[in-house]
Protein backbone atom coordinates (compact mmCIF):
# COMPACT_ATOMS: atom_id res chain seq x y z
CA UNK A 1 0.00 0.00 0.00
CA UNK A 2 2.46 2.33 0.89
CA UNK A 3 4.60 1.99 -2.03
CA UNK A 4 1.57 2.05 -3.96
CA UNK A 5 1.37 5.46 -2.54
CA UNK A 6 4.86 6.35 -3.30
CA UNK A 7 4.49 4.89 -7.02
CA UNK A 8 1.31 7.19 -7.44
CA UNK A 9 3.24 10.07 -6.09
CA UNK A 10 6.02 9.92 -8.48
CA UNK A 11 3.56 9.47 -11.48
CA UNK A 12 1.59 12.90 -10.59
CA UNK A 13 5.16 14.51 -9.92
CA UNK A 14 6.62 13.56 -13.78
CA UNK A 15 3.47 13.97 -15.44
CA UNK A 16 3.44 17.55 -13.59
CA UNK A 17 6.62 18.19 -14.59
CA UNK A 18 5.85 17.40 -18.28
CA UNK A 19 3.29 20.01 -17.85
CA UNK A 20 5.84 22.35 -16.32
CA UNK A 21 8.15 22.27 -19.55
CA UNK A 22 5.68 24.68 -20.84
CA UNK A 23 4.97 23.34 -24.23
CA UNK A 24 3.65 26.37 -26.87
CA UNK A 25 0.28 25.50 -28.19
CA UNK A 26 -1.34 26.74 -30.95
CA UNK A 27 -4.93 28.41 -31.04
CA UNK A 28 -6.24 25.73 -32.80
CA UNK A 29 -4.83 23.37 -30.12
CA UNK A 30 -1.71 21.93 -32.11
CA UNK A 31 1.52 21.83 -29.71
CA UNK A 32 4.98 22.10 -30.22
CA UNK A 33 6.30 18.58 -31.70
CA UNK A 34 9.25 17.98 -28.90
CA UNK A 35 11.55 15.86 -31.16
CA UNK A 36 11.26 17.46 -35.09
CA UNK A 37 14.77 18.61 -35.20
CA UNK A 38 15.69 15.48 -35.46
CA UNK A 39 13.57 14.18 -38.04
CA UNK A 40 14.47 13.31 -41.44
CA UNK A 41 15.40 15.49 -44.10
CA UNK A 42 12.30 16.18 -47.02
CA UNK A 43 14.35 18.98 -48.74
CA UNK A 44 16.25 22.55 -48.20
CA UNK A 45 14.67 25.94 -49.63
CA UNK A 46 15.54 29.39 -49.81
CA UNK A 47 13.56 32.25 -49.96
CA UNK A 48 15.19 35.56 -51.41
CA UNK A 49 12.14 37.32 -50.86
CA UNK A 50 12.58 36.82 -46.47
CA UNK A 51 15.95 36.30 -46.60
CA UNK A 52 15.20 32.76 -45.17
CA UNK A 53 17.38 29.63 -45.36
CA UNK A 54 14.79 26.42 -44.66
CA UNK A 55 14.74 22.57 -44.40
CA UNK A 56 11.48 20.60 -44.37
CA UNK A 57 11.77 17.70 -42.47
CA UNK A 58 9.45 14.99 -41.69
CA UNK A 59 8.29 12.55 -39.05
CA UNK A 60 8.42 8.22 -40.07
CA UNK A 61 5.00 8.38 -41.66
CA UNK A 62 5.74 11.57 -43.91
CA UNK A 63 9.64 10.75 -44.75
CA UNK A 64 7.54 6.89 -46.06
CA UNK A 65 5.00 8.89 -47.75
CA UNK A 66 7.23 11.51 -49.39
CA UNK A 67 9.80 8.46 -50.70
CA UNK A 68 6.71 6.82 -52.09
CA UNK A 69 4.92 9.66 -53.57
CA UNK A 70 1.92 8.87 -51.47
CA UNK A 71 -0.66 11.58 -52.23
CA UNK A 72 -2.64 12.58 -50.01
CA UNK A 73 -0.80 11.40 -47.11
CA UNK A 74 -1.69 8.75 -44.69
CA UNK A 75 -2.96 10.37 -41.06
CA UNK A 76 -0.02 11.00 -38.42
CA UNK A 77 2.33 12.08 -41.23
CA UNK A 78 3.69 15.74 -39.87
CA UNK A 79 5.65 17.91 -41.88
CA UNK A 80 7.91 20.27 -39.90
CA UNK A 81 9.43 23.30 -41.75
CA UNK A 82 12.30 25.32 -39.63
CA UNK A 83 13.09 29.06 -40.85
CA UNK A 84 16.04 30.47 -40.51
CA UNK A 85 17.75 34.04 -41.36
CA UNK A 86 20.99 34.28 -43.47
CA UNK A 87 24.08 35.41 -43.04
CA UNK A 88 27.76 35.23 -45.32
CA UNK A 89 29.72 32.78 -43.61
CA UNK A 90 32.77 34.90 -42.42
CA UNK A 91 35.21 32.80 -43.99
CA UNK A 92 33.95 32.15 -47.31
CA UNK A 93 31.33 35.01 -48.61
CA UNK A 94 29.35 33.11 -51.07
CA UNK A 95 28.30 30.88 -48.90
CA UNK A 96 24.57 31.54 -47.52
CA UNK A 97 24.37 29.66 -44.21
CA UNK A 98 21.75 30.01 -41.18
CA UNK A 99 21.90 32.98 -38.64
CA UNK A 100 19.00 33.40 -36.32
CA UNK A 101 16.26 30.45 -35.28
CA UNK A 102 12.88 32.17 -36.74
CA UNK A 103 10.32 30.59 -36.99
CA UNK A 104 9.25 26.54 -37.30
CA UNK A 105 6.19 25.44 -38.80
CA UNK A 106 3.54 22.38 -39.08
CA UNK A 107 1.51 20.47 -40.84
CA UNK A 108 -0.46 17.68 -39.46
CA UNK A 109 -2.40 15.28 -41.15
CA UNK A 110 -5.43 14.03 -39.57
CA UNK A 111 -8.33 13.61 -42.50
CA UNK A 112 -11.35 13.66 -40.14
CA UNK A 113 -10.23 16.17 -37.64
CA UNK A 114 -9.01 19.01 -40.72
CA UNK A 115 -11.49 17.56 -43.24
CA UNK A 116 -12.14 21.49 -43.72
CA UNK A 117 -8.51 22.33 -44.28
CA UNK A 118 -7.41 19.73 -46.87
CA UNK A 119 -7.35 17.31 -44.10
CA UNK A 120 -4.19 18.94 -42.99
CA UNK A 121 -3.54 20.74 -39.30
CA UNK A 122 -1.67 23.62 -39.54
CA UNK A 123 0.76 25.31 -36.80
CA UNK A 124 3.14 28.37 -36.79
CA UNK A 125 5.70 29.36 -33.68
CA UNK A 126 7.64 31.92 -33.95
CA UNK A 127 10.93 33.54 -32.81
CA UNK A 128 13.58 32.51 -29.82
CA UNK A 129 10.27 32.52 -27.74
CA UNK A 130 8.49 30.09 -30.02
CA UNK A 131 5.19 32.19 -29.50
CA UNK A 132 2.19 30.55 -30.97
CA UNK A 133 1.05 32.02 -34.43
CA UNK A 134 -2.52 34.02 -34.61
CA UNK A 135 -5.01 35.26 -32.53
CA UNK A 136 -7.33 32.69 -33.07
CA UNK A 137 -8.27 29.41 -34.72
CA UNK A 138 -8.80 31.45 -37.96
CA UNK A 139 -5.04 32.10 -38.86
CA UNK A 140 -5.38 28.62 -40.25
CA UNK A 141 -7.00 30.44 -43.31
CA UNK A 142 -4.31 32.00 -44.34
CA UNK A 143 -2.04 28.91 -44.07
CA UNK A 144 -4.71 27.25 -46.41
CA UNK A 145 -4.98 29.64 -48.48
CA UNK A 146 -1.36 30.12 -49.59
CA UNK A 147 -1.24 26.15 -49.72
CA UNK A 148 -4.39 25.81 -52.04
CA UNK A 149 -2.79 26.56 -54.96
CA UNK A 150 -1.00 23.18 -55.19
CA UNK A 151 -3.78 20.86 -53.78
CA UNK A 152 -2.60 18.79 -56.19
CA UNK A 153 -0.09 17.35 -54.73
CA UNK A 154 -2.26 17.47 -51.14
CA UNK A 155 -1.22 20.76 -50.67
CA UNK A 156 2.19 20.26 -50.27
CA UNK A 157 4.73 21.99 -52.46
CA UNK A 158 7.98 20.08 -51.37
CA UNK A 159 8.87 16.79 -52.89
CA UNK A 160 11.26 14.78 -51.55
CA UNK A 161 15.02 16.27 -52.68
CA UNK A 162 16.41 12.45 -54.08
CA UNK A 163 19.65 11.30 -54.10
CA UNK A 164 21.17 8.70 -56.79
CA UNK B 1 28.67 -31.18 -43.93
CA UNK B 2 26.68 -30.83 -47.39
CA UNK B 3 24.70 -27.79 -45.45
CA UNK B 4 27.63 -26.33 -44.33
CA UNK B 5 28.85 -26.15 -48.06
CA UNK B 6 25.95 -24.94 -49.05
CA UNK B 7 25.75 -22.12 -46.47
CA UNK B 8 29.27 -21.15 -47.57
CA UNK B 9 28.04 -20.76 -51.08
CA UNK B 10 25.47 -18.63 -49.88
CA UNK B 11 27.70 -16.65 -47.77
CA UNK B 12 29.68 -15.91 -51.27
CA UNK B 13 26.94 -15.30 -53.19
CA UNK B 14 26.54 -12.49 -50.85
CA UNK B 15 29.36 -11.00 -50.73
CA UNK B 16 28.96 -11.63 -54.54
CA UNK B 17 26.34 -9.11 -54.71
CA UNK B 18 27.16 -6.73 -52.42
CA UNK B 19 30.62 -6.35 -54.40
CA UNK B 20 28.00 -6.47 -57.64
CA UNK B 21 26.27 -3.55 -56.08
CA UNK B 22 29.25 -1.23 -57.13
CA UNK B 23 29.44 0.96 -54.88
CA UNK B 24 31.94 4.25 -55.96
CA UNK B 25 35.33 4.71 -54.35
CA UNK B 26 37.32 7.32 -54.40
CA UNK B 27 41.27 7.61 -55.01
CA UNK B 28 41.68 7.36 -51.70
CA UNK B 29 39.87 4.20 -50.95
CA UNK B 30 37.31 6.20 -49.48
CA UNK B 31 33.59 4.26 -50.74
CA UNK B 32 30.51 6.53 -50.93
CA UNK B 33 28.16 5.84 -47.39
CA UNK B 34 25.40 3.77 -48.23
CA UNK B 35 22.49 5.51 -45.88
CA UNK B 36 23.99 9.14 -45.82
CA UNK B 37 20.77 10.31 -47.08
CA UNK B 38 18.57 9.52 -44.22
CA UNK B 39 21.53 10.82 -41.64
CA UNK B 40 20.50 14.15 -39.03
CA UNK B 41 20.57 17.57 -40.58
CA UNK B 42 22.99 19.40 -39.14
CA UNK B 43 22.82 23.12 -41.25
CA UNK B 44 21.06 23.67 -44.86
CA UNK B 45 23.48 26.32 -46.99
CA UNK B 46 23.39 28.38 -50.27
CA UNK B 47 26.08 29.33 -52.67
CA UNK B 48 24.70 31.81 -55.18
CA UNK B 49 28.08 31.30 -56.78
CA UNK B 50 27.18 27.89 -58.07
CA UNK B 51 23.54 28.29 -57.97
CA UNK B 52 23.32 25.14 -55.91
CA UNK B 53 21.45 24.99 -52.24
CA UNK B 54 23.08 22.02 -50.05
CA UNK B 55 22.78 20.30 -46.78
CA UNK B 56 25.30 19.08 -44.36
CA UNK B 57 24.26 15.93 -42.50
CA UNK B 58 25.92 14.15 -40.02
CA UNK B 59 25.99 10.19 -38.71
CA UNK B 60 25.31 9.66 -34.78
CA UNK B 61 28.71 10.50 -33.85
CA UNK B 62 29.30 14.02 -35.93
CA UNK B 63 25.69 15.04 -34.74
CA UNK B 64 26.57 14.65 -31.37
CA UNK B 65 29.67 15.88 -31.64
CA UNK B 66 28.28 19.19 -33.40
CA UNK B 67 25.20 19.67 -30.52
CA UNK B 68 28.58 19.58 -28.63
CA UNK B 69 30.50 21.93 -30.19
CA UNK B 70 33.24 18.69 -29.32
CA UNK B 71 36.42 20.06 -31.49
CA UNK B 72 38.47 17.81 -32.85
CA UNK B 73 35.61 15.76 -33.68
CA UNK B 74 36.07 12.63 -32.62
CA UNK B 75 37.20 9.26 -34.67
CA UNK B 76 34.18 7.95 -36.41
CA UNK B 77 32.52 11.18 -37.03
CA UNK B 78 31.63 11.48 -40.68
CA UNK B 79 30.06 14.57 -42.54
CA UNK B 80 27.82 14.80 -45.67
CA UNK B 81 27.40 17.76 -47.71
CA UNK B 82 24.74 17.28 -50.18
CA UNK B 83 24.51 19.51 -53.29
CA UNK B 84 21.44 20.13 -55.60
CA UNK B 85 20.81 22.87 -58.44
CA UNK B 86 18.15 24.95 -58.06
CA UNK B 87 15.07 26.06 -59.28
CA UNK B 88 12.35 28.33 -58.89
CA UNK B 89 9.16 26.85 -57.80
CA UNK B 90 6.63 26.73 -60.58
CA UNK B 91 3.37 28.01 -57.65
CA UNK B 92 5.72 30.59 -56.18
CA UNK B 93 8.98 31.89 -57.63
CA UNK B 94 10.15 33.78 -54.73
CA UNK B 95 11.04 30.45 -53.29
CA UNK B 96 14.65 28.20 -54.62
CA UNK B 97 14.36 24.76 -54.41
CA UNK B 98 16.42 21.75 -55.40
CA UNK B 99 16.19 20.77 -58.92
CA UNK B 100 18.55 18.09 -59.42
CA UNK B 101 21.29 16.22 -57.64
CA UNK B 102 24.55 17.89 -58.14
CA UNK B 103 26.85 16.21 -55.91
CA UNK B 104 27.70 14.54 -52.55
CA UNK B 105 31.31 15.50 -50.58
CA UNK B 106 32.21 13.36 -46.86
CA UNK B 107 34.40 14.25 -43.90
CA UNK B 108 35.66 11.40 -42.11
CA UNK B 109 37.44 11.75 -39.52
CA UNK B 110 40.41 9.31 -38.44
CA UNK B 111 42.84 11.13 -36.81
CA UNK B 112 45.72 8.42 -37.31
CA UNK B 113 44.74 7.46 -41.15
CA UNK B 114 44.35 10.78 -42.12
CA UNK B 115 46.61 12.98 -39.97
CA UNK B 116 48.37 14.56 -42.50
CA UNK B 117 45.25 16.43 -43.84
CA UNK B 118 43.76 17.69 -40.31
CA UNK B 119 42.43 13.92 -39.32
CA UNK B 120 40.27 14.55 -42.19
CA UNK B 121 39.72 11.68 -45.64
CA UNK B 122 38.33 13.80 -48.17
CA UNK B 123 35.56 12.05 -50.54
CA UNK B 124 33.58 13.71 -53.30
CA UNK B 125 30.91 11.87 -55.88
CA UNK B 126 29.72 13.90 -59.07
CA UNK B 127 26.65 13.65 -60.98
CA UNK B 128 23.71 11.00 -61.34
CA UNK B 129 26.56 8.39 -61.83
CA UNK B 130 28.08 8.91 -58.52
CA UNK B 131 31.50 9.47 -60.66
CA UNK B 132 34.26 9.45 -57.93
CA UNK B 133 36.50 13.37 -57.99
CA UNK B 134 39.68 12.96 -58.05
CA UNK B 135 42.42 11.42 -60.86
CA UNK B 136 44.90 9.94 -57.65
CA UNK B 137 44.74 10.32 -54.07
CA UNK B 138 46.26 14.05 -54.24
CA UNK B 139 42.66 15.17 -54.76
CA UNK B 140 42.44 15.72 -51.12
CA UNK B 141 44.88 18.84 -51.37
CA UNK B 142 42.27 21.16 -53.13
CA UNK B 143 39.78 19.76 -50.64
CA UNK B 144 42.31 20.33 -47.42
CA UNK B 145 43.75 23.44 -48.97
CA UNK B 146 40.06 25.22 -49.40
CA UNK B 147 39.04 23.64 -45.52
CA UNK B 148 42.59 25.39 -44.20
CA UNK B 149 41.22 28.85 -42.87
CA UNK B 150 38.57 26.97 -40.59
CA UNK B 151 41.44 24.82 -38.73
CA UNK B 152 40.18 26.92 -35.62
CA UNK B 153 37.00 25.00 -35.94
CA UNK B 154 38.41 21.68 -36.64
CA UNK B 155 38.88 22.43 -40.69
CA UNK B 156 34.82 22.90 -40.32
CA UNK B 157 32.84 25.88 -42.02
CA UNK B 158 29.53 24.51 -40.74
CA UNK B 159 28.13 25.14 -37.33
CA UNK B 160 24.58 22.91 -35.94
CA UNK B 161 21.63 25.07 -37.10
CA UNK B 162 19.70 25.32 -33.57
CA UNK B 163 16.39 25.53 -32.58
CA UNK B 164 15.01 26.61 -29.39
C1 LIG C 1 2.48 33.33 -48.70
C2 LIG C 1 2.29 31.93 -48.96
C3 LIG C 1 2.27 30.97 -47.80
C4 LIG C 1 1.60 31.05 -46.62
C5 LIG C 1 0.70 32.18 -46.13
C6 LIG C 1 1.91 29.86 -45.87
N1 LIG C 1 2.74 29.05 -46.59
FE1 LIG C 1 3.49 27.25 -45.98
N2 LIG C 1 4.64 27.16 -47.68
C7 LIG C 1 4.66 28.09 -48.69
C8 LIG C 1 5.67 27.73 -49.66
C9 LIG C 1 6.02 28.48 -50.93
C10 LIG C 1 6.24 26.53 -49.20
C11 LIG C 1 7.39 25.74 -49.86
C12 LIG C 1 8.66 25.83 -49.01
C13 LIG C 1 9.32 27.19 -49.05
O1 LIG C 1 9.98 27.46 -50.02
O2 LIG C 1 9.21 27.97 -48.10
C14 LIG C 1 5.55 26.20 -47.96
C15 LIG C 1 5.82 25.06 -47.22
C16 LIG C 1 5.25 24.76 -45.99
C17 LIG C 1 5.52 23.55 -45.24
C18 LIG C 1 6.37 22.37 -45.72
C19 LIG C 1 5.50 21.46 -46.59
C20 LIG C 1 5.25 22.01 -47.99
O3 LIG C 1 4.08 22.31 -48.32
O4 LIG C 1 6.22 22.23 -48.72
C21 LIG C 1 4.82 23.65 -44.07
C22 LIG C 1 4.82 22.63 -42.95
C23 LIG C 1 4.11 24.92 -44.10
N3 LIG C 1 4.38 25.56 -45.29
C24 LIG C 1 3.28 25.38 -43.09
C25 LIG C 1 2.57 26.59 -43.14
C26 LIG C 1 1.78 27.13 -42.04
C27 LIG C 1 1.60 26.46 -40.70
C28 LIG C 1 1.27 28.32 -42.46
C29 LIG C 1 0.41 29.33 -41.73
C30 LIG C 1 0.61 29.60 -40.32
C31 LIG C 1 1.74 28.52 -43.83
N4 LIG C 1 2.52 27.44 -44.21
C32 LIG C 1 1.42 29.61 -44.61
C33 LIG C 1 3.85 29.21 -48.77
C34 LIG C 1 3.01 29.69 -47.77
C1 LIG D 1 36.63 26.42 -52.89
C2 LIG D 1 36.60 26.04 -51.48
C3 LIG D 1 36.30 24.62 -51.11
C4 LIG D 1 36.86 23.47 -51.63
C5 LIG D 1 37.89 23.33 -52.74
C6 LIG D 1 36.27 22.38 -50.90
N1 LIG D 1 35.38 22.83 -49.96
FE1 LIG D 1 34.27 21.71 -48.68
N2 LIG D 1 33.34 23.37 -48.02
C7 LIG D 1 33.59 24.67 -48.44
C8 LIG D 1 32.64 25.56 -47.80
C9 LIG D 1 32.55 27.08 -47.97
C10 LIG D 1 31.82 24.77 -46.99
C11 LIG D 1 30.64 25.25 -46.13
C12 LIG D 1 29.31 24.75 -46.70
C13 LIG D 1 28.89 25.45 -47.97
O1 LIG D 1 28.40 26.55 -47.87
O2 LIG D 1 29.03 24.88 -49.06
C14 LIG D 1 32.29 23.41 -47.14
C15 LIG D 1 31.76 22.32 -46.46
C16 LIG D 1 32.13 21.00 -46.64
C17 LIG D 1 31.57 19.89 -45.91
C18 LIG D 1 30.59 19.99 -44.73
C19 LIG D 1 31.37 20.26 -43.44
C20 LIG D 1 31.86 21.70 -43.33
O3 LIG D 1 33.09 21.92 -43.30
O4 LIG D 1 31.03 22.60 -43.31
C21 LIG D 1 32.14 18.76 -46.42
C22 LIG D 1 31.84 17.34 -45.97
C23 LIG D 1 33.07 19.17 -47.45
N3 LIG D 1 33.04 20.56 -47.56
C24 LIG D 1 33.85 18.30 -48.21
C25 LIG D 1 34.75 18.72 -49.19
C26 LIG D 1 35.50 17.81 -50.06
C27 LIG D 1 35.42 16.31 -50.00
C28 LIG D 1 36.24 18.58 -50.90
C29 LIG D 1 37.19 18.19 -52.00
C30 LIG D 1 36.88 17.08 -52.88
C31 LIG D 1 35.97 19.96 -50.54
N4 LIG D 1 35.08 20.01 -49.51
C32 LIG D 1 36.56 21.05 -51.17
C33 LIG D 1 34.57 25.06 -49.31
C34 LIG D 1 35.36 24.21 -50.07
Amino acid sequence: MKSAVVTLFFVLLMSGSVFAADTPVAPNGIALFKNYRSWQLIAPSYREDKQHIRVILGNPAAVRAMKNKTRPMPDGAVLAKIAWTVKKHPQFPVATEPAEFAQVEFMVKDSVKYKATGGWGFARFVGPGLKPYGKNADFVQECFGCHTPVKGNDYLFTDYAAVP
